[in-house]
């Protein structure tokens, strides 16, 4: 490693006093730069009696109304475009889904080499330096995570090698043959290769000479981080990003791997807020609360104070690494994720981690909501396991499950009704933005019509 | 359109005799380069006798010993490598089967940017300038021709949609939203976007904005081309490249679009010479044969006098474009593509280009190749049809039957035993390298053990 600590050092470290009132110029310019091209802006913020010239305190920067995601979606395509569309340089889309329309992210040059630098930041943080290579298996196309990584890595002096959706087999072979010292995927894409190497390809271990892996694009637990750290002999860090706001790498964790509050953001480009998901107010420094992001920079496609849905929590306390900037606690769920049983509110994720903490477990679960002849609500869950010759000893499936169901319960305050211990490959996995929430399915029965 | 005719007109509109002399001392420099980097290329020039200070005319060039696939295999995954580890920007991948390794091409920040030039002079030829809209269609991964167009529509100042392998449906959505001008993507692909247009969205019609489509990485024939430009309203181009080369424009239609020799290629780049495939010996101008290329810029993983198993034909007559560049006849098929029945040669892409002529025909066709009872070779075909509706008249179906058979046999001298009509859907498509020959499949019996 060179001496160098930091990719961008004037930027990364500068003083957390001097970065907070940069980002209030930045948002003045940037709500200005928005009402003036966009109608869309002009009328919301004209309403609420925005004025970019009065924004002079963060006290200021919170009378500007919030947006969320169905309001972005009537940007579609471009009535958010803050640009001449001359200077567009590239277009990507939001995965899109039956219930939810795809949204259109315009970067321009200008964008992209921010972008570039950004994600460059984040792989020198997990330690990579020029020479490293990546095997970068977030899929490069319309969704905006594979670009993200491959310009930082090319910005960085790093050699990229764009692997996109491969299949796990694949990916190891790649790992090998073009000596990978690095790994960018989501969770679930890392803890299928180390699956399969666990599997049927020890032998390759000796090959592998990856020793780090940037996760991000869906929540994962720690205790998927250990499985992963193990399997694939690989340090893992977490990346944090939104496809509507140009994607990987606005957050990431640095060498500290701080267990409470782990990926800095970047408060040059973003101005990060944590709110109260009901009333909108802003939560107390450290307090959990739903982020809302507003892009400082962008040129093409900004958005100002957007709800991403993501529960976590803010600190500007200071870190070991040097960096100056604000940390983030993992995402532990989407707002939207978080279910309700009887009252107590359980995120999926929880389930997932205790589950999955169970050496016994495989790498699937599904999380099944019904209700009760009676009407009231409870919760199941079905598991996949290791290795299928556990299923044939009744006695101590019975154990499993009496011990999965408690520890479930210790977690959430709910038990589960019951534990289905399948064998491998018994639970069919989910795709695309199906499977956004890692390797946790979810299937809410209450909400579905009886005939 | 502004002024300017051609992207780098110094280069492009070099005196080709300046050109056959940079050609030269290119090939020399390469010669010397590999020699120097690889282990391979010095054992195998060493002993064919071959001394880079002495290659000073073609006819020395062509004492330089051919490449096969086979050779570069054994490269694999670094023997290839002609540069510094550190100063490879990016790895990508041929598509390997079970029969066939995969190929690992390097490319430095010079390649990447040479490459971007080569695309964007493709890009220019086909009447795009700054501000137009690509929905490029080629998967941007691990292969390169998704990358190799999205960096030269990024270096001509036009914006580019990385839509990879997204379904016809989703890439005619895109294609209105982000009111492309511009399409890149195979012929199979243009042409199941043409077919849904006309099947279901022919309101979408209305919306589409595109003129222009460059279509390559498989052979395909006019009657393809003529149903892509009246299905989607544009003007097709033909491009051609191989992954093992960086890809995508080596070789570019330009608005001549001579029936003949249709494609330039980059004679600044790339040496290409035209063989018999048997002998090796060069084929006189204008005469068909296997393309051979040298790479003459590359610094990653260049090729010299690799063959490409490409039928085609070279000519450095001028063209009314402008540019000096020679140019190559649309690939027939590749060298191992061709079949022999009873001694006479058939080209799949004939008997698909036949078949997909007749108005009726619809998207696929496949040709079987057995013995009959006495060991004689026949050829059957499979005819997808655009309209189920007309299965249902037997008199009509068999009418058209003949018709093809007679079709096919005017195009090849073979008579088919049979030719099967389907309703539309009823051949399965092929995918990934499967899918290289385009919408023709080839079944070949005649070489199973028979039980």
């Amino acid at each position: 490693m060179t001496g160098r600590l930091h990719f961008q050092p004037e930027i990364e470290t500068m003083p957390a006093e001097r970065l907070r009132e940069l980002q209030l110029e930045r948002f003045r310019h940037a709500v200005a730069r928005v009402m003036s091209h966009s109608q869309f802006y002009r009328d919301l913020y004209t309403k609420a009696g925005v004025d970019p010239d009065e924004i002079r305190t963060f006290e200021d920067v919170r009378k500007v109304p919030l947006l969320d995601r169905e309001q972005i979606e009537s940007f579609f395509p471009f009535q958010g475009l803050c640009s001449d569309p001359v200077r567009v340089r590239e277009i990507h889309s939001t995965a899109g889904s039956r219930s939810r329309k795809s949204f259109l992210v315009a970067a321009t040059q200008h964008d992209i080499d921010y972008w570039a630098d950004l994600n460059a930041r984040a792989l020198w943080m997990v330690g990579l330096r020029p020479g490293d290579v990546l095997l970068n298996a977030f899929p490069t196309g319309i969704t905006t995570w594979g670009f993200g990584l491959h310009y930082g890595a090319l910005k960085l002096g790093m050699t990229s090698v764009p692997a996109g959706s491969l299949p796990a087999e694949q990916l190891l072979d790649l790992l090998v043959e073009a000596e990978a010292t690095a790994l960018s995927a989501t969770p679930s894409k890392a803890l299928n290769m180390a699956r399969f190497l666990e599997r049927k390809k020890l032998d390759l271990r000796e090959g592998v000479r990856c020793r780090v892996a940037l996760l991000g694009a869906e929540p994962w637990s720690r205790a998927i981080r250990e499985r992963i750290e193990s399997g694939l002999g690989v340090r893992a860090f977490d990346l944090y990003g939104m496809s509507e706001l140009l994607g990987p790498s606005m957050g990431c964790e640095c060498e500290i791997r701080d267990r409470r509050f782990g990926m800095h953001v970047w408060a040059d480009a973003f101005l990060c807020e944590c709110i109260d998901p009901r009333s909108g107010s802003i939560m107390e420094e450290g307090e959990e609360g739903e982020l809302v992001w507003t892009s400082l920079v962008w040129e093409g496609t900004p958005l100002i104070r957007y709800r991403s849905r993501d529960l976590s929590a803010i600190t500007w306390a200071s870190c070991d690494c040097g960096r100056t900037h604000p940390r983030i606690a993992a995402i532990k769920g989407r707002a939207e994720d978080a279910v309700s049983l009887e009252g107590i509110i359980v995120y999926p994720s929880q389930v997932e981690e205790t589950l999955l903490a169970f050496e016994e477990a495989g790498s699937q679960t599904r999380i099944v909501l019904d209700k009760d002849k009676r009407g009231s609500d409870y919760l199941s869950v079905m598991v996949e396991l290791k290795d299928k010759a556990y299923l044939q000893d009744q006695s101590l499936c019975q154990a499993l499950a009496r011990r999965m169901k408690e520890a479930v319960r210790q977690a959430t305050g709910i038990l589960p009704k019951e534990v289905e211990l399948l064998p491998p490959g018994g639970l069919k996995k989910g795709s695309g933005s199906e499977g956004k929430t890692a390797v946790v399915r979810l299937e809410d029965r209450r909400s579905k019509m009886k005939n």
